[in-house]
């Protein structure tokens, strides 16, 4: 029987140019004679895009953290079922721009969501899945909202209002999350050159995944 | 200090008359000179509103029955915090067609789900927030799908497909929920005359809220 295909998520705060690497990756894989599926969260699946546009648009306290929480837990329950198992299941390999990760780093460590409560939600929305690898772009703060306000206008904005000090947190808590799963988590020092923060991506798929080909 | 408003809920499966005796109870409140808020589930506030769009539009199985169970613990945070607390903190008292023990009945015992993870998920949307009463309108799973099929194309008509089993199951459930929580919980013999049937309600509500005024 076929192995069935490998899950990678890539994580971060704004501006540390997940979508770019994603695309990078997505056209390794290809090369490497994969079948790749490239998705994004919240959102992914048809129905989670719906639920994703409730998220994203309308005022900032449109939703009370727990309600927000609650939406983020039913779109991935959506993009896991329709998405990402199917997927996996054809053997393909599947890159998602941020999964649970992104959760408890910003429901959590950025609002202040208990982690428990998360993880108890991520276990309805995920059972047991969970990504084969994870590659955090990693980059000091004031450099991600300089690069996240150069490209208004495209993408959301949500929490670009947001302190310094919350994406501080943000960034602290990536670094948490690898620290606890190490296994899983690679932090990459995304202020290189975006062929660099490319090559070392590639190289630590290669090691994390020899059937990756790469 | 005031004393906060009560909070009642109707409860039921298809065809009950809910809606009705939910209109004959606010008119008797309003007449013994309360503010009285009227609402419905899912749905209630508008965020939950736009939720329960996304619940009752669409194919029957748009949603797999957790993702289904998210959203509607979503919205009715959202019903809670935005619509329910704030018009009992007011003094109102405020009168919803539907509330938790749906999820208990429908997504529990109909569906099928752990009532261990409804009701977690309770926790979650409701926190500590119960109703002071629930009047269950109870009919023969025929008479109610009978009175159900009258008003078809007037409202959503989501599980009307369902197997005759799936609704008896539903009104087991009603049963065993109220057998419950009897302090709470009372059961009302739907098959009588509209008339007769908001006779009783206001009987039960003098006797458990003496502060009616009925």
């Amino acid at each position: 029987m076929r192995r069935r295909g490998s899950f990678i998520t890539l994580e971060g705060g704004e501006g540390a140019g997940k979508s770019t690497q994603m695309a990078r990756l997505k056209t390794a894989l290809v090369k490497a004679g994969h079948s790749c599926t490239a998705t994004r969260e919240p959102g992914g699946s048809h129905g989670a895009e719906e639920i994703r546009d409730l998220i994203v648009t309308g005022t900032a306290n449109r939703w009370d953290s727990i309600t927000e929480a609650l939406l983020i837990a039913a779109a991935r329950r959506d993009h896991v079922e329709r998405l990402i198992r199917p997927a996996l299941k054809r053997g393909e390999w599947v890159l998602s721009d941020r999964f649970v990760d992104s959760t408890i780093a910003y429901q959590g460590y950025g609002r202040g969501l208990p982690i428990t409560l998360l993880t108890r939600l991520r276990r309805l929305s995920c059972e047991r899945l969970m990504p084969d690898l994870t590659i955090i772009l990693d980059l000091p703060v004031e450099d991600g909202l300089a690069r996240a306000a150069l490209r208004k206008g495209n993408g959301e904005m949500r929490f670009e209002s947001e302190t310094i000090d919350f994406h501080r947190r943000l960034r602290d808590g990536f670094h948490k999350i690898a620290a606890e799963d190490p296994e899983r988590c690679v932090v990459i020092d995304a202020t290189q050159e975006v062929e660099s923060v490319s090559a070392l991506i590639r190289a630590v798929v290669r090691a994390r995944l020899p059937d990756s080909g790469l």
